[in-house]
C-alpha cells in the first residue's frame, strides 16, 4: 500500500491510498480559496446517565457546502468546480471532515462545567474525524466494490486506527459507515468514516464493564466464551477459514451480523496479512446478504468495535457490528419509548430466524 | 377520579377512568368474537452490553388488525364495527394490549438460556403493555387537550402506577407517549402507553449506577443537586408553583425538555392534589411548546422516569422527559454510526440555545 499525505486549502490533511505498483504522483493541488477551519467543540457530562455528551455547535453554520447537484466526494475534473479531493482519480482517499465533531484544534478554553450545573463537567472536544472514500465511482455500491479494493479498505483503517490512536488525548477510534437515504445519508458516493473520540464511548466502556463484572463473577473471560459458542452455533450465517460472520444471541436491530477473527487481536493493525485478505472476503460476503435480502438493498451501519486505545486491550476481541434498521420491505424499526426513552429493546423476530433468513439469501 | 374495570371478549382487562360525577355506566359489552392472547414473550441477557433485550415474535403475525380506515381506539359507535373500546363514549380508558412485548400469561418454560449460548441467559418476557387512550376525540392533538382531561390523565398514570407496580415480578412502570408519523406512530388518535417491565430498563440502571457512584465518590445527593442547579439555571424554560420544566445541561436530543417537581417524590402515586393540578398545567404549557417551535408542531417522546419499584425509591426524584428528534422543520435527527453504533451523542446545538428558543416560543 502506497500512502501519500497532502494538504487542502484550509490546512486539512487529506491521505491518498493507493495498492503497490500504482505510479499516480498524487500531488495535484487545491486549487479553492477556503477559510480556515474553526472549531468550538466541546463535551458535558452528563452526570444522571455517566455518559459524554459532544456539542459541536459550529455544525449549524455549515456555510462551504457545495451546490447539491455536484458531489463533494468525486474527483477533481476539468470542466467542473474542485471538489474535497484534488485528483482526477483515486483508489482510496482519507481527509478531514470540513465541519467536524471533534477536532485536533479546539478552543482550550472552554469553562470547567456547563453555566449553573457545577455536576455536568466539560471538556474540549478534542479528537479527529475524518472521511473514507472507498472509491472514485460515485454509484458504486460498496457491497459492489471488488474485493482488491476492499481489501484495500481494511488496510486504510488499519493505518488510520494507528494514526488516530496517536493523536494526544485520543482513547477509542471508531470505523464505520453510515449506508442509505433513509437513514440520513445524504451524499450517495460511497464513503465511510473514522471518529476518533477523547473518551471511552458509551457501547465500548458497557464492553469494559461487562468483561470486568463476568470475570469477578465466573472467573471467565467473556470474549472468548462468546466467539467458541458462536462459531459453532445455530446463528452462525457465514464463516471462512479466519472469520465467522453471526447472529449475535441478543441481537436488538432487525437485522444484525457480528464479524470476529478467529484469532484474538484487540484492532485492525493487528491483524495480519492472511487475516486481512480473509476479511475482505467476509466483508464482501455480508454486505451482499444485506444488499440482497430484500428486493432493495437495505440501509445498514458498519461500526468497527476496536479495543480502547489505552483499555482492556488483553481483554478485547475486535469485532464488525453490521446492522439494519429495515425490518421488511419499505418499513423501518423505529426508535420509540422503550427503546429511545428507556435503552430497552424489543424485537419482533428471533436472532435464529434472523440467522436463517441470512444464511438463505442468494445473489 | 371513578375506575370501572371490565373484560373485553378476550379476557384482556379495560379500566374507564371519568372525572368524579360522572354518572355513565361503563358496562357495555364487547360483541366480539376474538381469540385469546398468546404470547411468547422472552428476554435475552446481552452479556457483552449488560442489558436485557425483549423478544416478542408473536407481534409479528398480528392478523387482528383493523382496517386502515377504522380507528380502533374510538368508540363502539352504531353503523360501525365494534372497537377495542366497547363504550359509545369515554373520558380516558385504557386496557392491556392486545399485542403486547411483555404480558402477565407467558410460557413458563423458556429454557435458562439461548441455543448454543450459555452467557445470554432467557427468562419469560413477563410484564405488561397497557393502551391509554387520552379523549374519544380522534383529532384532538394532546397539546390541546383542556387542562382538565390532563388533569385526569395525571390520575390515570398515577393509578397506572400502583396497579402495575403490585404485579408479580414487575421492577419498573413506564407511562409513556409517542407522538408522529414521522417516528413510526401509525394510530392518529391520542393515546400512550405504559410498560411494566420485569427488569430495570438500561436508563433507570444508569440513573441508579450514576446516583451511588456520585455519592460514594462526592457524598453528595445527585438528584437534589440537580434539582437546586436547574431550578435557578439559565436552562428553565417555564416554572409554577410546583414544577420547572428545563433543557438538562447535558441535553442530546435536539429539543428536550425535563419536568421535576420542586418536592422529592419516587413516583406519580406520590404527588399530592396540588401538585397534580400544577403538573397539569406544566404538561399543557410543555407540550404547547412542543407543538409551536415551528410552524408544524413537532414529533416528540413523552417518557415519565419513575423510581425502581423495588430499588433507589428515597434517592430517586419522579421527573418527565420530553424529546424531539426534529431539529429544524422538516428536519430529523438521524442515529446513525456514533449514536446507534457506539452509543456516543453528538448534537448540532447547545442547551442554552435550545431553551432560550423554547422560552421564546409563544402562542
Amino acid at each position: 500500500m502506497i500512502r501519500t499525505s497532502r494538504r487542502l486549502a484550509d490546512g486539512r490533511e487529506i491521505v491518498y491510498y493507493d495498492v503497490d505498483g500504482s505510479t499516480a504522483a498524487r500531488d495535484a493541488p487545491d486549487p479553492r480559496d477556503l477559510p480556515s477551519v474553526s472549531t468550538h467543540s466541546q463535551l458535558r457530562w452528563d452526570a444522571l446517565q455517566g455518559e459524554w455528551v459532544v456539542y459541536a455547535a459550529h455544525r449549524q453554520t455549515r456555510t462551504f457546502l457545495p451546490p447539491a447537484d455536484e458531489c463533494p466526494l468525486c474527483p477533481t475534473r476539468p470542466g467542473r468546480p474542485p471538489t474535497e479531493v484534488p485528483e482526477s482519480d483515486y483508489q482510496v482517499v482519507v481527509f478531514e471532515n470540513r465541519f467536524p465533531s471533534l477536532a485536533t484544534a479546539v478552543d482550550p478554553d472552554v469553562p470547567p462545567a456547563a453555566p449553573g450545573a457545577p455536576y455536568a463537567l466539560q471538556r474540549p472536544g478534542q479528537g479527529r474525524c475524518e472521511v473514507v472514500v472507498f472509491t472514485s465511482d460515485h454509484d458504486r455500491a460498496p457491497a459492489d466494490l471488488p474485493v482488491e479494493r476492499l481489501r484495500l479498505l481494511v488496510d486504510v483503517w488499519a493505518d488510520r486506527t494507528e494514526a488516530l490512536s496517536g493523536l494526544d488525548g485520543v482513547e477509542y477510534v471508531f470505523p464505520f459507515e453510515n449506508h442509505g437515504e433513509e437513514i440520513g445519508v445524504t451524499l450517495a458516493h460511497p464513503h465511510g468514516q473514522v471518529y476518533a473520540y477523547p473518551f471511552l464511548p458509551p457501547r465500548a466502556a458497557r464492553v469494559v464493564a461487562s468483561i470486568e463484572r463476568h470475570r469477578a463473577e465466573t472467573g471467565g473471560d467473556l470474549f472468548a466464551e462468546v466467539v467458541a459458542a458462536e462459531r459453532g452455533g445455530p446463528r452462525v450465517v457465514a464463516s471462512n477459514e479466519h472469520w465467522t460472520a453471526f447472529v449475535p444471541a441478543a441481537a436488538r436491530w432487525p437485522y444484525e451480523l457480528q464479524l470476529f477473527p478467529h484469532r484474538r487481536v484487540p484492532d485492525l493493525p493487528a491483524l495480519s496479512g492472511a487475516e486481512r485478505d480473509a476479511l475482505a472476503d467476509a466483508l464482501r460476503d455480508a454486505l451482499g446478504r444485506f444488499a440482497h435480502r430484500f428486493d432493495e438493498p437495505m440501509n445498514y451501519i458498519a461500526a468497527w468495535n476496536q479495543a480502547p486505545v489505552r483499555r482492556a486491550r488483553e481483554d478485547w476481541w475486535l469485532h464488525l457490528q453490521l446492522f439494519s434498521l429495515r425490518r421488511a420491505p419499505g418499513k423501518l424499526k423505529y426508535l420509540a419509548g422503550s427503546e429511545s426513552g428507556m435503552g430497552a429493546f424489543i424485537s419482533d423476530t428471533t436472532p435464529e430466524d434472523v440467522a436463517e433468513q441470512l444464511r438463505a439469501t442468494t445473489w
